[in-house]
């Protein structure tokens, strides 16, 4: 038998925020209960994770763990906005669609402006013609300070690290700053095959949201400043927004429990890998057409109606996205 | 031998924001993980917390789950106020000390008035001298909107039935709103051995925050609204903020796991006698004085220097408030 | 002789906000200024104007003046959305182009989206389109609460009745609130030769902001609320955006100055005539060309560069748009 | 006759607010309305101002005109703080009970702290008692960030330079930022007869508001920043609030018309006289009681009921505080 799903017997569809956690990530929290510790992050998992993250990166970094994708990127877009700003983001980002006006809380106001670029990835020239639009300095208008993209994007596709470089150049050109959404970086780091580092600061990243919780957390992310100076500000910030957990070694705990041995980039090649699978078959079947190229761990898949009727009866749960039909979403 | 130390080697007197998770809540993180779950809250356990709650307080509530009490505070606050509202609080409150401006940042500026009270407990006669000197309707001045009381005090007080019913119908009176900050409800609830229900909205408390994270969780509060009209701002306000989990399901696990059979009440019962204890022991040394009455979990002590030093040098961890020497805090 | 600007000898073809005052105004505030008056809005030409605008409109209003646009508009708007909310305006808004931020500002963060549509007015398809596609009543997704239409356009174009009332049967029909900016409301109300009554609150306008500044005022303008329950947040609101002058009263002598005898529909008239007399005559020369109709008192001409540096070192002073080529503004 | 209401016959003795402006002020509007003039403060008119202040500071200033003292405050106190800061006043100054949230509102958040003090000024010994007790550089506390004193202050008493600067050495000292409220800050030079400098930038003030609208203006403050560095973020503050004035001149004009050769100091040095006139007969009636020292043109004064009965049916108006007895102002 050959039927694609006979490999995904049992197998859930749904969006990866419906996975489980890792083994290796419950364990550490296990072991993180073991007894007291000082609370707020002063405990020695945190200050471990520090040290990892700085290993990982080849860089000193400023990190804050919080419970949720939305909280990091609101947080980290507010530290680099003041509330007459503008940041900008592709219009399928998960901070224009589906963070129900985070980023303007968090920042006091500041608008985000959403644009275009094939495959859920930001183009340099509508990013170019937008800024070369703008009224830097004109006081009747919002500044542009921040751009936002996400990698790997809400379209399941990379930005490679030329196309990085290019958005960095342009951004810090004209004073701005660059902030990478990480919800799946793993999965990105993992399809590229590229170094972190080189990921990330080496090609002009300010500053990130990093992802656990698609990749084997039950709940934990976390901004990561490459530029210390913004630590501070950050500090305030996360306390303010209920985001400094009191026992935060939990969360610590979570995101140390990836680092571990590379397991974060195991992980994400394993879900890189069953999406290429899932993909490839679909696309054998002669019923289903992607929207994207699948480069990470996500899908989006246009089927029949009777596809889609059939697979549901055979109890596969995946997302129908009635309301936006252009970007029906399966992730995993 | 008779020194009270004896009876807690090992023990750390830090706050109880230091201490692990209970086996229960383990327990139930890992049956939580026995495989996917719809996301956002949309899971069965989070489902059963509802109605775990409704049980518990003997009413229709509309529950939000979130990671700490300075969320869980701030957005019930919010939904009870406009931004050129006052909102009033005991000085040592929670949220006026150590939220570094959340129920601010949550309300949109909504001011924060701190009053007076003996035993850390909002007095009755100073609330009602405010309000009658508050500028209700005047369009120059803030407008009076909200009332927070926290029980267990941050003095390790409790509020009698009496005194909230007292506040509520002043609160009331003037067509304000009340909201309980329960981050140790427990202890109150064990201490005060009422139902939950008396204690809350049949006393008049209108919103509360419920506290797990000092009571054998890792992270988890929840927002609970006896009135369901404000469920549908706090649902927005809650993903707003960046406090909608996507794996909802962990919180409410942790949360589940203490209201089964009412293992949450055994523990705030366990700790309150463990404060009892100690403070008698305390007492019976003859060179402590306590700052307030023992009446839940949290002991207020005065030491003289070389017995903080001798403590310390035994291993022995507790907070000391250089800072505020009247409020030297020893919670558990 | 007939080459055009001979019939503007010495005039300014800058923006309107260059214009001076009316002796009419200049005269209302000489009278207004003759003796104390109560502060704060209690005074009797107040009290007068809120009857000229009940008249005026044949409705009950509650009268907000302010001493800007940016202002009122950022004011009406904030009292019809939460800020989780969105607002959609035209692209050439002014409240999306040249407001700073205002409205998001004032609504604590209410995302604007601007949309599309020809000659600057907003397109009944693109506003039904955006609302098809966005998750009323889902969490994730910031919810749509107002719309607001500028009457004249920034185009210098004018929404007809059938136009207005389209848009506010979608508005409403999706639950939502439409506000008219009517910074140039006068240069509307004469162009089309309408009743403001059924120009505003008779075509489903819930609020607007009503301009006096480019229309014989120094700086006036009044939020007028046909709904009498947006009262009591609209004073709060002002207050505390430092929007209530002490001295109301010279605020509303301006405006009252134009309500006196139909005479703000005079000034207009004589604005749109000359604004028809300039456009017919620049086109006449053959060297221009309109961006848009001119319907109101705003002309958008392109003219060659020689033709610009010639009227330029005749003295003749008017707004270039190097930055934005397409909507080079020369409103009068 | 020499009871002293003969002197104030017909007199109004409500606030300074009900007065009319001066008919300098009223001639400059005049002049300023002769043609046009460019919009948004690029006129003359507000480029003389500039100038006239340095002058009077003997100090590069940037100047912010605004309709509202409230707006003055606000925007000043914005520049000066952080969403998670505190700022302290004393307890009767206008931005804490009159304000209606507006430092909040600009602010972001920042909390306001009222402080104590005799006669209407801030103790330097509250100030200093509450700076030693907060959380500097600690997470969970917001942080002390301005100070703002008013000066007159809203007793009617006045700071000596002295008591300025040890605030301001205090408030340095911990690096945060000292404000002037100026409402009145004519009658506090005359009074005291001290060089504008001297009570200012010489003294520690690092930004002030200059009032106009209680000294001869209809509707006119500034703020005056010393330090140039604020001028960036003030002037997008100012446009994002809807108080850069598209005919700012008319706002320039008229405190122009204050600052030359002097006037403004006479008006002020007039309005003091008066005061002192009043309180001496009140006084000397023996039936009346002043709250404060009479140092500026504010009186608060305590007087049997038929007296005030007796002067209402007179025809005398004035304010009387029923819900604040302590500070029944009647201001002039």
């Amino acid at each position: 038998m050959d039927r694609p799903q006979d490999n995904f017997a049992g197998a859930s569809f749904a969006s990866d925020n419906t996975a489980p956690a890792t083994p290796e990530v419950m364990e550490a929290l296990s072991t993180a209960n073991r007894g007291p510790q000082p609370a707020y992050g002063a405990d020695e998992i945190t200050a471990r994770l520090e040290r990892r993250f700085a290993e990982l990166f080849e860089h000193d970094v400023a990190v804050f763990p919080v419970a949720t994708g939305t909280a990091a990127n609101a947080l980290a877009l507010s530290a680099c906005t003041t509330p007459w700003g503008l940041m900008y983001s592709h219009r399928l980002a998960h901070v224009n669609e589906h963070e129900a006006g985070a980023p303007e809380f968090y920042s006091g106001g500041t608008r985000l402006v959403p644009l275009d670029g094939p495959n859920g990835k930001l183009s340099l020239d509508a990013l170019k013609s937008e800024l070369d639009a703008a009224g830097f300095g004109v006081v009747h208008e919002s500044q542009p300070q921040a751009v936002t993209i996400t990698q790997a994007s809400e379209a399941g596709t990379l930005y490679r690290l030329d196309e990085i470089r290019a958005i960095a150049d342009l951004v810090h050109g004209r004073g701005m700053t660059l902030h990478m959404d990480g919800a799946r970086f793993a999965n990105a780091a993992a399809g590229l095959g590229t170094a972190p580092a080189d990921l990330t600061w080496r090609a002009g990243i300010d500053i990130m949201s990093f992802g656990a919780t698609k990749n084997g957390a039950l709940a934990a992310e976390a901004v990561i400043a490459f530029d210390p100076a913004l630590a501070t500000s950050l500090a305030f910030r996360r306390k303010r927004a209920g985001h400094l957990l009191s026992k935060q070694r939990y969360l610590s705990a979570q995101i140390e429990a990836g680092l571990i041995d590379g397991r974060w980039l195991g992980w994400a090649r394993h879900a890189n890998a069953m999406a290429q699978h899932l993909a490839q078959g679909l696309t054998a079947l002669g019923v289903a057409t992607l929207d994207f190229p699948v480069e990470a761990n996500e899908i989006f898949v246009r089927l029949p109606e009777p596809v889609i009727a059939g697979l549901e009866a055979d109890g596969f749960a995946f997302p129908t996205a009635a309301r936006r039909p252009t970007s029906s979403s399966s992730g995993w």
